[in-house]
């Protein structure tokens, strides 16, 4: 085996991983045991997802074909993460990104099953896990001979995480917990054998006084108690199992709690944040595959004498494609390097990576769709099921509506001001480092130029970004809770982000001369145009006396509507 | 029977059809045979499709079950248009509206059936038709016992109808036409016996030169030579039958020519124009539906203490719910009506009304599923299938993109200029009958105003379309022809259409003293207002220097992804 440190060491990128450097081989056969060999990790999962993979059949399965998951297991891609000592492949956050983008690119099915294990089911021991724990679990995890899951949703407590009622109690002996409860929608749920599991303990304050609080256990299935539902049916990710998983008197030893006992809410809670990187990459790769797609029809479809993709209709849709890709590329390894860095504090950037990802992808393939036409909506294309996997990606791992009021409320009380929110991409952007020692410096961004930072070619971009690093008290001044305004606030915070982040990779790539830099010179003055005059306007509306109006008439025809159970308005026909 | 003339003719309603009046009797049980009896067109549908249809069942079975199809039969739902005396049920287009709406709430595949069979497939003998093709067909067609299917598209003419292959050529003894060639994903075109065809015909023009020029046919199954592929695998409304229809040499009897020779282009844009009303109605219903599955869980649904229906971030959606059903219903309604009244122009107001409520559609059912969470991912909610099912209402029957283009150039070439089209809601609006006169008289409208017409207490909306009425020049002086600023003209006019239709509607609530005028004025003053912003920024974006700069860019960088085969960015890794 390669080490990890090994890998990518001479590389000129921040977590680098070079293509020549292989890890494990890549399996001719599928199913073929090849142990303690190694990949070339770029290529080798692309190669195999492409030629051995089919999402058409796993979905008809509603499971991944054996012959896959063997395969994918012998490359190690159930331990991507997990030390080489413990018998993973010891990835750092920005090769992990690289390898789940090109599973993105094939069979998101595969991605999901493959997240739940390591992105947030085992996540939870690799950060908090003690060593015995460590040493006990993560070596069948990494090798995939057990599947691992999360265990967090309840019936009653989604994106109200804090309010699970899944009761863990200490026995007298205070040798085991017993564990009593249900959850719901969880990934694995059917198929995985250790869980973690968060669950209600009662806990005693140093006032003596004794409250629930939340605590993280690793639980067995192997414990006794432990039941699973039938697989969900659902819109998309078919061959992912969704399951619900009962406890019932399950006993867990004392010694499998994890984290500290009380503490499981921050432990949930680092596992999202610290899982969520994955999925800008994923869905960035998700978008590639598609756009490929778009692209092959555009390029070859001909209607009224002309190919369509000569027709401005088609060219704003792939310019639009092509730009969205861009930023989502961009956040995505701009989160995998900063935890990379072991930058203290990346939840906002993780959770504005999570919620454009989702939304990105999901418009890609939707327009991807609609140039494709009527083949877009036949299932040979596979596109359609592409989009029916993205749904999910707005609702789970913390929704988009959730998330966007964490950015806000983030940005606005935790941090003081949104101004930190516009200043972090560049205090912790990789692409320009010369901007990281400045912008540390500065503190509030008051003043602070970015001409001669960012290079001169985006001056005009750079601008753009500056207006609003000037206008830093635009809301500190005008403390808001409606979550109307934050929403507003979280949307302009997202679009300035992103305009940061491409303007450093692109302003990268033109001081580096790259072949494809006058390409991405484009791309991030198109995309800064239009996400400025979007920024505009949503900072405009939380200030618009007109729009306080609006928001507050949605109020009511939204109570009104609710109270009518449905649509109030008389019918136009008067029945 | 109850002749149409005697339905609703008391009703203050343009088309009325009055909760009261039956028409053909419900059939207590399925499939029961009640001959010549009739039943209570608006709640009948709703009680028989809600009771006896079970959508997750018909896709299932990827067709409609027998019983409720047997019902459906007997119910009339298969010839509503067609006159009593050739064994229809004689609807008007309004009445006609009103019943797929009801179906639009239950089954849009059980929709797609019905108006493959009769919005278009066996329109065009209703339009064009001599009396002796609509003896002969219509009866059987109107009771179900045959089914009829639309031929326009083949694999390399979808949105450029004109330049179909299917050929027809006349016999040298002048008594039929030789048929051949392939349609593609023809609704019920596998399950039809009676097609509406169109091929291109040898037509001798006065200067004796020959040209192959699109004509229409009625083509029986039973003729022979007509052949259909396997049904296709969809997304969704997959209970409806797609099919490809393969003519071989099959002879059609001169007399099935349908219209007049060569002009077959015009039947069958004027079978789309006619049929397309229905979609509105039809999604309204939809939506109708999905918001009392939202509102529902957002009622009851407890998250951090509270319902979620009273956050600001979930009572915006369910405003903007409202507001888009609101929209759309009046759409529908307000063309059908111009149907009715026989207006000799309504293919604007049809276009707007297809792209809106499919779109509109589309972002409830969207937005329905993220306010479920995790539930609206989940087949047993039944809300992901109206989403698959709805994503074809964007690409068939003409695509949203092709239709906008449609309205801009029509807007503005044909009619001189967009001021016509902003006119035209009023000028045609059935909800403001005082608006139909002044406006008549008044023609371009500059300097019109809307107060003291519209009610008074809408003075401010209509300010906002006003606003648009006085720059009635904004493009006349402009032309353009590039499909970038097309888009945002046919933006603009959509808006202002929906303003106008809405205010209208507000406007007769308000007048009449309607219980629910209050509320209709919050949905249309809050929709004005946004609908106004969003027309500025088109507006704006076309005359923009910036704008104008973008969109070179974006024809750029299309361009190069094309050429390219995929994304042409450099990866942030280098590879």
């Amino acid at each position: 085996w390669v080490r990890r440190s090994d890998v990518g060491s001479e590389g000129a990128h921040v977590g680098g991983l070079s293509p020549s450097q292989p890890l494990r081989p890549y399996p001719t056969q599928p199913g073929q045991r090849s142990p303690g060999l190694c990949i070339c990790l770029s290529l080798a999962p692309f190669h195999y997802l492409k030629e051995v993979n089919d999402p058409a059949e796993n979905e008809k399965l509603e499971s991944i074909e054996t012959a896959t998951l063997e395969g994918l297991k012998e490359m190690g891609a159930f331990g991507l993460q997990v030390p080489e000592e413990l018998g993973g492949i010891g990835l750092t956050n920005t090769q992990y990104a690289r390898v789940v983008e090109v599973v993105g690119v094939h069979d998101l099915g595969v991605g999901i099953s493959l997240g739940a294990h390591q992105s947030i089911g085992f996540k939870g021991i690799l950060l908090f896990g003690t060593q015995s724990q460590k040493e006990k679990y993560l070596p069948k995890l990494a090798s995939g001979e057990t599947m691992a899951a999360f265990c967090l949703t309840e019936p009653s407590s989604g994106s109200d995480a804090a309010s699970i009622k899944t009761l863990a109690e200490l026995s007298p002996c205070g040798k085991f917990y017993t564990l009593n409860g249900g959850k719901i929608w969880i990934s694995n749920g059917g198929t995985a054998e250790i869980f973690t599991v968060f669950a209600k303990t009662p806990v005693k304050e140093p006032t003596g006084e004794v409250k629930d609080k939340i605590s993280a256990f690793i639980v067995e299935r192997a414990f006794g108690g432990v039941t699973s539902g039938p697989p969900e049916k659902k819109m998309g990710i078919k061959c992912s199992n969704t399951a619900e998983v009962h406890f019932d008197n399950v006993k867990v030893p004392a010694e499998n709690l994890l984290g500290e006992l009380g503490k499981g809410f921050m432990v949930a809670v680092s596992i999202l944040n610290n899982g969520r990187f994955g999925m800008a990459s994923a869905l960035a790769g998700t978008m590639r595959g598609v756009i490929v797609k778009a692209v092959d029809h555009a390029a070859n479809r001909k209607q009224f004498g002309d190919k369509i993709s000569n027709y401005g209709a088609i060219q704003e849709k792939i310019a639009r494609m092509a730009m969205l890709h861009y930023v989502t590329e961009s956040m995505a390894y701009v989160v995998s390097a900063n935890m990379d860095m072991k930058v203290p504090d990346y939840k906002l950037e993780a959770s504005i990576s999570k919620i454009f990802a989702s939304e990105a992808a999901w418009y890609v393939t939707d327009e991807c769709i609609q140039v494709l036409g009527g083949m877009g909506y036949m299932k040979e294309t596979g596109v359609e099921r592409v989009l029916r996997d993205l749904r999910i990606f707005r609702i789970f791992e913390g929704t988009n509506d959730i998330l966007r009021l964490f950015v806000a409320l983030t940005g606005i009380e935790v941090r003081g001001s949104l101004c930190s929110v516009v200043l972090n991409p560049f205090v912790l952007s990789l692409f320009c480092s010369s901007l990281f020692s400045l912008c540390s410096k500065v503190g509030i961004p008051t003043g602070l130029s970015l001409e001669g930072i960012v290079h001169p070619g985006l001056d005009n971009s750079a601008y753009l970004v500056r207006e609003f690093f000037l206008k830093d008290l635009f809301l500190r001044a005008q403390p808001c809770n409606q979550q109307f305004h934050l929403k507003r606030v979280a949307d302009a915070a997202i679009d300035i982000y992103a305009m940061a982040v491409v303007i450093s990779r692109a302003s990268r790539s033109l001081s580096l001369g790259q072949p494809t830099a006058e390409h991405e010179k484009l791309l991030c003055q198109t995309w800064s145009h239009e996400a400025f005059e979007r920024v505009r306007e949503n900072l405009r509306a939380v200030k618009s006396s007109t729009w306080n109006q609006s928001f507050a008439d949605m109020k009511l025809i939204s109570n009104a509507v609710v109270q009518n159970k449905g649509i109030l308005a008389t019918h136009p026909l008067g029945f």
